[in-house]
């Protein structure tokens, strides 16, 4: 049971963006501009990837359900494979993507443990891969909003349905439309 | 030195307000609409406070210097003792505030150390000390933002200048006209 009195009409963040629409605004805007607005050279799948990524490692159910549904409908709709999402999960060294990818992930976890334990090392593996400035900085400000997104939800205990085909279904909607449009009701 | 090619007119996360404006936007707005605009019981300075305490937590020297700064200048603009900054980050159980401000500082720390570290006993003695809905909520969105801002300035490796006169320049700055006024240069 959520913390707070919430709309039980909306599941994870949603709930919370209907109780206080003045914060919902910039949040919204963020994961917009982060991860469905178009990039130079990352592709709206792999941005949502690294959100996937993080929010699995802060535990977050709601999120890494929504964003990993968001990430297969993207990467699939690029015509890649759509395992890829289960593949990162499972083993990050093993994964089907790019080893330019696999060091921007590993900068993730870095930042998801504390900003301080990205070093040196960790920018000049993911240069020697072909990372750009930008994409370390996306990689950086992705994983860090998402401990953010992550707390948020998970800290004040929001409604998390398990049902695979909600997650599906709300995922198949953000990927085509980005963050902007009004949520479906699911309860 | 800085992970990525970055103004060197600018610290902290202001340098990284410059590099990237897409994400500066709703990033500005957001503390903006968390810590600044009217609250009905929240005082700015009470605001600062947590976001002050949380950037201690994940011992991010600018962030806590900025708004520690912002914090005295609110604080001590309401007529209020101006050390408060310093009892609160010293021990939060001897500091001169309000019991309800202890119990949402709490509530902030079991967030900063994971959303689902906040505990029904956590929310009951905010209740019982007072706290809104309003309240609880505003401090869980403050201390999960912070452990974003602090990742994304301290996992690029941002500059921090150790000047305090700069950051209480900066912070009465910030204090009086909030955070959407251009920075002024301090290199």
């Amino acid at each position: 049971m959520p913390h707070i009195k919430l709309s039980n009409e909306y599941p994870g963040i949603r709930s919370l963006f209907i109780y206080r629409p003045e914060t919902a605004a910039p949040l919204n805007a963020l994961v917009q501009a982060m991860l469905h607005n178009p990039h130079p050279t990352l592709s709206a799948g792999e941005r949502e990837l690294i959100a996937t990524y993080v929010s699995r490692l802060n535990t977050c159910f709601y999120c890494c359900n929504i964003h990993g549904a968001i990430a297969k409908h993207q990467l699939g709709n690029n015509g890649e494979n759509s395992n890829i999402v289960e593949e990162v999960l499972a083993d990050l060294e093993t994964a089907s993507i790019s080893h330019k990818m696999k060091a921007l992930l590993k900068i993730a976890a870095k930042v998801q443990s504390g900003g301080k334990n990205v070093l040196p090392p960790d920018i000049e593996l993911a240069r020697s891969e072909g990372a750009t400035d930008l994409e370390i900085h996306d990689a950086v400000l992705i994983a860090a909003a998402f401990c953010m997104y992550n707390r948020y939800v998970d800290g004040l205990a929001t409604w998390q349905p398990d049902n695979p085909e909600l997650y599906d279904k709300m995922g198949e909607q953000r990927a085509r439309e980005g963050y902007l449009t009004p949520p479906v009701k699911v309860s």
